[in-house]
């Protein structure tokens, strides 16, 4: 696997199918550019999903976080266009993505996107 | 965009209007005077929506809320228009502002105003 | 309006009475005489409600709290009673309070007291 | 009222049965002994309920808690003993006893136990 | 009881089997090894359950933990493995364990899985 | 012992007055009233001494800052004279007195008032 | 005393002359206009000092605070300013002060200046 | 090793005698009883000492602790006179005991007390 | 003044040259690249510094700091080397810089270094 | 280098001798066995240096740490014998180990060792 950035997100076959458990990824590392003025953004990422057939390998999501270091990005863009990509990539029964954007101009923004509905049984 | 307080609130199309996601905009600067007494009071504001066709642009929500800076509001009051003005200008699927006043006599009021029913889905 | 501890509960017109919206008052600075020892106790307490017509003027409100000061209550009865009280002055569409007191004997107690049904879309 | 350990669990009228109101006391000072080795044990207790004729008087608690002193008591059945002898004292519409224990081999054990159901509208 | 790492998972009889009552074991002192690269992985795990005949004996928790000190296993298979292996010891009502691991390549990776309904009257 | 408010300080003989050694009590539960409004003011007071040949009984130290409740006292000069009165009842070897009043006017006053030298070996 | 924005300090006699103690008053509500921008400043400000013959009153504090509401300051000069009004209007016999800038270009500021040296026997 | 109360300490050669080096153990379950009202008392040791040719054996060190179980102790005199029996057993070079009590009647009590002078170059 | 990534710092005229106070700057969005993998690095950088004839603007310090973001930096030289870098540009009368790095492979590093002498009477 | 258990603790040359700076490394995941029970013993290890001639490289630095999985060690010998080959890797201008050991027998033990004297200017 290489280690430089890449969207390809690599997957592993789910260990225990037949029962729904939950997988939550804390990433406090993501940074992108500012569309409008070129600068550093900085993001934690929380990543949260039930698997079906397969689970994201964690190296390739580092290196596909990485992949938007020197990429423009607006807050609500690329969440929805992150949570599209993983779940392109595992088709997970359930997923959810939450960004937590650094304060800029005194705002605190954080942006919340679900694929599929939440199981009542999971928190 | 002009940089002074400023009662209009700009919008951007919603990047991805097929998927109910949350905003969230923490407002930890928002200032206005009391009408009884003139004298300053101060508010962190949070506010939660879901867009529909429109999403906040956040520079002209900063400069929004400056313009509060040197009227004068009642913590009940105030906290039902700010919601009213931003129902107005996106027109959200949902909204909810809650405004944490500083103390005042020894008291810490918290107004909570919502519009259209919180979806069960999101936090 | 008086500056010394008093009964009397002031309210004013609910600015905005066609939606429910939810104000909370927490008051740190409670204190009242034990009955049987006549020693004083110390509480925070937390009033949540959503008002209808009316709405509690906070001056008042504090010195409504201040009158306590030198009277004799149970926890649990005076918790009640001035829930009891709020209610009576506001009449409000749902009512709080949470009576937190200090730790007595190596206990900690709390006191929760509801008047109507807490409404689903509220926190 | 005796200032030794006891059994003897006293109570007083509830002075609100008309109100579903909820009572806790956090108790950070229990400890009694383990069966197997004799040493010390030590839990924070939180004790929850719902009061219907009765409530439980707190001194009386504290000399109750303090009977287990010297008493050896498994974990998972003293929590649902001490459920068991204060829902006789006061016979409550409901009741949750939570014991938190302290660290011992490296774990960490808290045992949760209710009389009732839970009414919805409490937390 | 031995005192050496062990896969044997010892019981003792419930003693209050007519209740739905709960019993957490907090076990911050998890590790095992790497399958990939062979280093060391740490984790917290939390397990929760709902005896129904049988409780988990604690040493013998304790000891079946250190099992694993020198054992490979990845994130989400572990987690589903113990969590069976404590199912087939104790069969009960319900089950959850959450195992928080430490971070690694910038990421923060908890599993969340569950055996049986999660009962809506407890937390 | 009387169990009302006094400004009698009683004291016992220290044990061990071959060593300097240090004496804290935190007090929450202070409260005067504001010589100007007559309206009440909460302090946490903490009191830090090495004794000489007495120590401050715990019961009366009680009993006399209860005696403030009803009587006015600005925040400087009763640290002040608080400090006095202690430094009079046991003539430590070092006396060190912090109030720290709650919020009035969006302000937050601590007082730090000191008897002799702070030792530099105690913290 | 007048209840609007005022450059005057008003000071009372030091009740306590005699003895070097410490005030501090802790102001999380000063707010100013940047020079550059006109866009709205905020800091926390905490004041320290040793009173000689007067102390600083309270409410003329709030109100000479509240008199950089509408002007614009550079944050090394402001805290430098403001420490010298102070210090012109008690002459203590220490003063510092600390000026604690909320986040700009997600810098985060803080301004320390004293007058006097810090005596050794205050912390 | 026994595994009941017992006042003996037992002692181990210093591994590293050459070097000025700090032991620190917290001891968060210590219990006795008020030797006014036979009630028990709680409260958190901190041991700080720096060995010389011996250090003290931590099982024996619990033992000795849960000795004062059932024992009457007023906190001035206790928090000594383990002091003094620590420095009998083990000779250090320098040692130091903190005692914070539970709160009782309000009020927290601390009491620290040195054997040695503290050397600078530890913290 | 330009937006972009640049090594320029500029300056500007110390307002109270007669005075030794303290700035400090926090700055929690730096990030470089490892020299060795070439990827991503974090920390949290915080400078302090007592200023001479010039101040740093704070504009210029995000542009610098910004310079870093694709450049390779091991921990120890880049602390040093911005620590040189920020005393050419102010020649300040003391400064020390604290780089808080992510944690890599388990572990957290901290550099810190100084130039010049801390004063005694500034924390 | 390779990627298993190692003694060998490589080092680089100090990129800046010319300043005192300090490196800290915080180190989480240490675990060793009890010499006695052969049982698993946790610890968090913080190392504090100031280099001269070379730095202690960070991967070699883990695989140290690693290398003490499966031995047996005491807590006061192994904090002195870490530290006696982290000074015989570097020889560093100063150096200080402290060991923050997980509860045992409801005792939390830290140990604190250091070579050199604690440069006064650094904290």
């Amino acid at each position: 696997m290489p280690t430089k950035p890449s969207k390809e997100l690599e997957t592993f076959v789910n260990p225990h199918p037949g029962r729904d458990y939950q997988i939550q990824v804390r990433i406090p590392e993501f940074t992108c550019l500012c569309p409008k003025t070129g600068q550093p953004d900085f993001a934690e990422l929380t990543l949260t999903y039930i698997p079906d057939r397969a689970c994201i390998e964690l190296k390739s999501l580092k290196l596909y976080m990485w992949s938007f270091r020197n990429e423009g990005a607006f807050h609500e863009a690329v969440t929805n266009a992150i949570l599209d990509d993983l779940v392109a990539a595992v088709a997970p029964r359930y997923m959810r993505l939450v960004a937590d954007f650094n304060v800029r101009g005194g705002l605190y923004t954080t942006v919340v996107a679900e694929h599929g509905a939440r199981p009542a049984h999971l928190g």
